[in-house]
């Protein structure tokens, strides 16, 4: 436990009035988007540079003080929850960008800079950062890092691992390492760069990143298809691919269009009502591109694969399309959802997804199954909506039954039981399913290497 | 060493045969491209799946014998050289596509799997394998695995790392690892894939691969600019680069054309001679972007830029373009020159390649300087040929003074001493000046954890 002096003796590390201990501060600082952890940080402490956070790292390591990194806490898998009477190091005050160059269309970024903050900067400088999602207006680069986030561009543009050219690292051990330093080509050993990019905060923290820019899409349009069943879903995907460079290919299914439309406030695409919907989107760079995109829909219609569709004409259409999936996860939040992030290879999705909800239906008829998630990646994400006859409890009791068979299944599938959420708290006792013992073992070796005395983050992603 | 009792028992862990010790193949299979070295290795064992390969780590591991991989042999840094009395681990039999998935868009490779077959193979299924480079007839997917292999294509398609959706390896310690299983998006914990791809067999050995493969790129075409000096390449590109999606951007100096023209079966470009000459490359989707490209070209002759230029109109104009920047390192091999491999970021190369000039100019007025490269990505290959009046000796110890010279402006420059070539035993030494002594140290406590009697492929990018 910490004390009153190692308190004081944190405060001499970073400027006056940047460790915080009051109530209010714990219990925001000491949580992310999840809810099933009680926050109980010791204190926050806001460093305003890389050398007060080695300063920091190097006390914790002392006094054998646990550390939780903390930036846009927009988690859903509660890697940035302080339970355990951590000191939570939040990067907000290291929020600035550092340096753009823009024949190497790159910028150098704080830890806390905000995810939109990077687009909005790179839009200014007519480039594109395409990493993107619907907590981009809160998340930070560094917890962006952390994770390895995704979102609805992936089919395109991969995720967020792809556009980190260097970082600045303090690992566990209090040292600072400057990784890649922004090149593209450098084959100098071992790519340490790549297992900070993911490791949720327990190896170290990214203490500065220089993120690559992409140029901006073009007349960006976006298509949504209705389908008769869920089998058509993949030789659809098939078809755009072949001929199209999709920016994104997103599905949901009836139930989630249901909830958005009951909303009032988002337009239908279509009158048609089919039993799944995709997402598609392209770069309409030319009269040619254009055209054979509405070809491949009047093929996928004569296939059968396709019953409707509508074509984006502008900059409010295309955005509104975008909210018939994009706007589901707030839509549904009030009906209490039992979450899950999953991913197979795209080519085992419809028996996966198939096999799933005929477990659910058989063994809780009751529970009303959303699906929807971005398909072109093999990621889903499968919501479970609570009964009105059931209390939380009951529900998310039941859930954890429905976690077992769900996470059996994408064992049987070679898949992953967290696609793009992370592993965290939440995840962690299900990390076998995914993993082997073996690489388990490796991961806590390395962890070892890079943080000796496990106070980066510790409890997170294995114990 | 090795003794006659140990070879016996390796032979009882492969088929009949697949141990050899004759001097022919121990001379063979115990050297690459590289030829500082003289090979001496123990016996060549050739496995034909997975467990052979795992049976002979384990008895390696068990006799603490050194084990070099071996795939084609092309590496320039002799990374698969066995010098010491190594048993030399050969894929050559381990060189079939598993299996292929359409939906995926991936391929399972075995480790000795030749460059070429895979690109043959997806050329067969109307797909594209995009990483390619002068040796791809002979490179093994195992040894572009462990040297993250680059080439030609990176500043469209990125470097062997982006292709790489799963991997079998054995670790140092005999454990079979199935990383990543072929999935898009998974974020449960450290990606040790990326680990093995890059590190040079020395923390295992890749025995299974599954590539992604791409669309296949539409009427490629290139076009061949001619440029007053060497500081018109950057706003040349940057100009190209903001309105099309290059496929590569290369460049060479005057005298790499001059010794291409010298051998009579490559037509010259144009007729102005130009000091320096930039190949770039995109897909002509459309008419739009074929006219883009020549109003590009206008744009920079007139701004001063570009001094003469041809596109290609045909098939073989495209490949009689490429020849020229292709062939150059096959041209060039009679001249005995001394190679460095090596990459600053984009907007640092002009003034770094001059500082090297400068240098060697200074230094070695008699030494003739040949530049070309993948200028698109910051790689710059520096090649120096033997004056006729030196002897060979004589120059390569020379050309140490010069490698001194080269690296320190490389550490001043935070770059590169190896962009994609890897370090294996010929950059050992020089490793500090890219990589820093705390990441060595972490390299080396990660080499511990997958290897921990260090017998894999030791020696190689550190000591």
């Amino acid at each position: 436990m910490i004390d009153a002096v190692l308190i004081d003796e944190l405060k001499t590390l970073v400027e006056p009035g940047k460790v915080l201990t009051d109530a209010d501060s714990l219990n925001t600082y000491g949580k992310d988007w999840t809810r099933q952890f009680a926050p109980a940080p010791a204190a926050i402490v806001f460093p305003k540079s890389i050398e007060e956070v080695q300063a920091v790292v190097r006390w914790a390591n002392q006094h054998k003080v646990a550390l939780v990194p903390s930036g846009g806490r927009t988690g859903l898998s509660a890697a940035a929850v302080a339970a355990h009477g951590e000191v939570v190091v939040a990067f907000d005050y290291m929020n600035r960008i550092l340096a753009f160059d823009e024949v190497d269309r790159s910028v150098t970024c704080q830890p806390g800079v905000v995810t939109e903050q990077l687009q909005n900067f790179a839009e200014e400088k007519r480039l594109y950062y395409p990493v993107d999602f619907a907590s981009a207006g809160s998340s930070q680069i560094g917890g962006n890092i952390g994770t390895n986030a995704g979102g609805i561009k992936v089919i395109r543009y991969g995720m967020t691992r792809n556009w980190v050219a260097g970082l600045k690292v303090i690992t566990g051990a209090g040292e600072l390492l400057e990784l890649n330093k922004g090149l593209i080509k450098n084959a100098t050993g071992y790519d340490l760069r790549q297992l900070f990019i993911g490791a949720e905060g327990t190896l170290g923290f990214v203490v500065e990143a220089t993120m690559r820019l992409e140029r901006q899409p073009k007349n960006l349009t976006a298509m949504v298809l209705g389908l008769p069943d869920f089998d058509a879903l993949m030789p659809t995907l098939h078809a755009f691919q072949n001929r199209l460079d999709l920016t994104a290919f997103e599905f949901f299914s009836d139930r989630c269009l249901d909830k958005i439309l009951a909303r009032g406030d988002i337009p239908a695409p279509f009158e048609s009502h089919c039993p799944f919907y995709a997402l598609l989107e392209f770069e309409a760079l030319s009269e040619e591109v254009a055209n054979a995109a509405l070809e491949l829909f009047e093929h996928c219609v004569e296939q059968g694969w396709v019953l409707d569709g509508v074509i984006s004409q502008s900059e409010q259409q295309l955005k509104n399309l975008w909210r018939l999936r994009e706007d589901i996860s707030e839509t549904i939040a009030p009906f209490t959802p039992y979450k899950n992030d999953i991913s197979v290879t795209v080519s085992r999705v419809p028996a996966f997804l198939k096999e799933l909800d005929a477990i659910v239906a058989a063994n809780y008829p009751d529970f009303e199954v959303l699906w929807y998630g971005h398909i072109g990646d093999g990621n889903l994400h499968l919501n479970i909506l609570k009964p009105d006859n059931l209390s939380r409890d009951e529900f998310f009791a039941r859930c954890a039954t429905v976690n077992k068979w769900v996470f059996e299944t994408v064992e049987r599938y070679n898949g992953s039981i967290s696609a793009e959420h992370g592993v965290g708290m939440t995840k962690r006792d299900y990390l076998g399913y995914s993993r082997s013992a073996a690489e388990i073992a490796c991961m806590k070796a390395i962890k070892a290497v890079f943080d000796p005395n496990g106070i980066m983050n510790p409890g997170k992603i294995f114990v």
